[in-house]
């Protein structure tokens, strides 16, 4: 067993390795997380968490890679969380082209990790955050959170961060069909990306009028501004970030930071407690309690409510 | 209120009216369901359940399309259930385009219906079973329920039908991205669509090879076809309803048909339970006790875990 103490005091030295073996640790969903979570909490809270999402083919990759080469200009040490199944970031084994990251693959103030979650009890919505924690805890000043934006838990995912970028490109649908992914709502900066392609500008105006279209605003509100880049050519990432910037002075004067990071971690909390519930409804009598419900559920003579009641009953109180 | 048992008892007749009450009780988690769930019960496990997912264009939508023209061809009544938020059946109202489902809206043998449950506490893992469960009721004898094939939820709500067919279309990235996307392992059908188009052979080869990278089979066990289809002139539907039909009768043969349903059910159940749970939760202490956690948590003096724990005591102790 490894020295859970040790670990996280060289990952706050920052060694690529035993940040790596945390957030193993986290995909294991490992028993020594408990240990190494509690060791790590008073070191968090200083990153600024971007969240990056949107359908596949916007460029999500090019974009954060961008945003990293920038950030790395300011001398900040970032953290890259691909959560994105479409992403060559994660899946990596698979592909083995990570080659777009690989221009900072070498840079010790860089980390590039790719979450591969699926069929976890808690999901991503478990394993992000805490891997989130980890980088923050790291000394990331800048984490970017890149997932795709079709998906319920992905989109949830992104809308956690304390920024959450949406990325769009000309032609794919434009807005009509981020409204329909219901990421019109979730945005607190939008980026039409490939902006050299045609059907940019109308994509802006479409946007922009869309965004207008919500409840009548207060003055101090946050407009969401539309910025265009060709992450490909690192144009308009100088832009991108001053709408970064902007957003983040924004939330801290308003107090909206510190809100947004309190219902992140309400949410972490609540994800945590769920999955251990369900671990515990899966175990009421040696595991077979839920499976006696679902066989009379599936055969027509319970209702799915009343065995809810039952498995609940059995949860909180032991029976 | 709304008398629930006339109202199931009309939608077991059949009437469109009925049905689309029944799903908006369930899209309004209304207090009505439990009542509703618990007279409806005897009367599901009848209808074959088939999920449709893939990337967006595919054309999951034109062969959903397709396969309802086909099975009502059989005389059979069929549900078709949208949870894909990039489809024109989802966010219909948003767009008016329903056209493409058009000749089936005036069938009185054809249930069509979009969920729409964003934001809603249990998601599309706690609406769509029951949604099912409604049309299964209503006398359809199958039910199609077409999920995009990229979020993790909604891969998961397709993985849980009887039988779940995967839709690639060529030169989409093919089979790397159904990979990497996770749905290799969940479909017991495999078509790809536009098949009039360039690459797809090479799709259908490359697919056939990963698929049969997986673990050695045993004698008997389900090797998933791969089909070619043109759904938009209803080109390989009766070959794809020939694989759906082969896959039936040997999960029949095998009783994989009744463990399929009895996980369902433990799944439905379970996410019924968990979403009480969590609503509990969020009720301690009139809701102020996961906030006061929270603030901890972010502000580093108390580790998720422990703030986990916190919570999950008052749910299971009443504290």
């Amino acid at each position: 067993m490894a020295d859970v103490a040790a670990l996280v005091e060289s990952a706050r030295q920052g060694a690529p390795r035993a940040v790596a073996r945390l957030i193993s640790l986290v995909e294991g969903a490992s028993p020594q997380l408990r240990e190494a979570m509690a060791a790590i909490a008073p070191h968090c809270g200083n990153a600024y968490v971007v969240g990056l999402t949107g359908s596949p083919g916007v460029g999500k990759s090019t974009t954060t890679s961008a945003l990293v080469s920038a950030y790395r200009a300011q001398g900040k040490r970032v953290g890259v969380l691909a959560v994105d199944p479409s992403s060559p970031f994660s899946g990596g084994a698979l592909l083995g082209d990570r080659v777009r990251m690989g221009e900072h693959a070498s840079d010790p103030g860089v980390y590039i990790r790719s979450m591969a979650t699926r069929g976890h009890l808690g999901g991503l919505a478990w394993a992000a955050p805490q891997a989130i924690r980890v980088l923050d805890a790291a000394g990331c000043e800048v984490i970017l959170v890149e997932t795709v934006g079709v998906g319920q838990s992905e989109v949830e995912i992104a809308a956690q961060a304390d920024t959450s970028v949406v990325l769009l490109a000309p032609g794919m649908g434009d807005g009509i069909q981020a409204a329909k992914a219901g990421i019109l709502e979730i945005g607190d900066v939008y980026v039409v990306n490939k902006a050299d392609r045609d059907g940019a500008d109308a994509t802006v105006r479409e946007l922009n009028h869309m965004l207008g279209l919500g409840e009548a605003r207060q003055p101090g509100d946050w407009r969401p501004p539309v910025v265009k880049t060709v992450a490909a050519r690192a144009e308009g990432v100088e832009e991108m970030i001053a709408a970064l910037d902007k957003h983040r002075g924004w939330m801290d004067e308003r107090g909206v930071l510190a809100e947004r990071r309190a219902a992140r971690a309400a949410k972490e909390i609540e994800t945590i407690a769920v999955t251990a519930l369900r671990r515990r409804m899966g175990e009421l009598r040696g595991g077979k309690r839920l499976d006696a419900l679902a066989a009379r559920v599936a055969g027509g003579t319970l209702d799915p409510y009343t065995a809810a009641d039952e498995l609940v009953e059995g949860v909180t109180e032991g029976g």
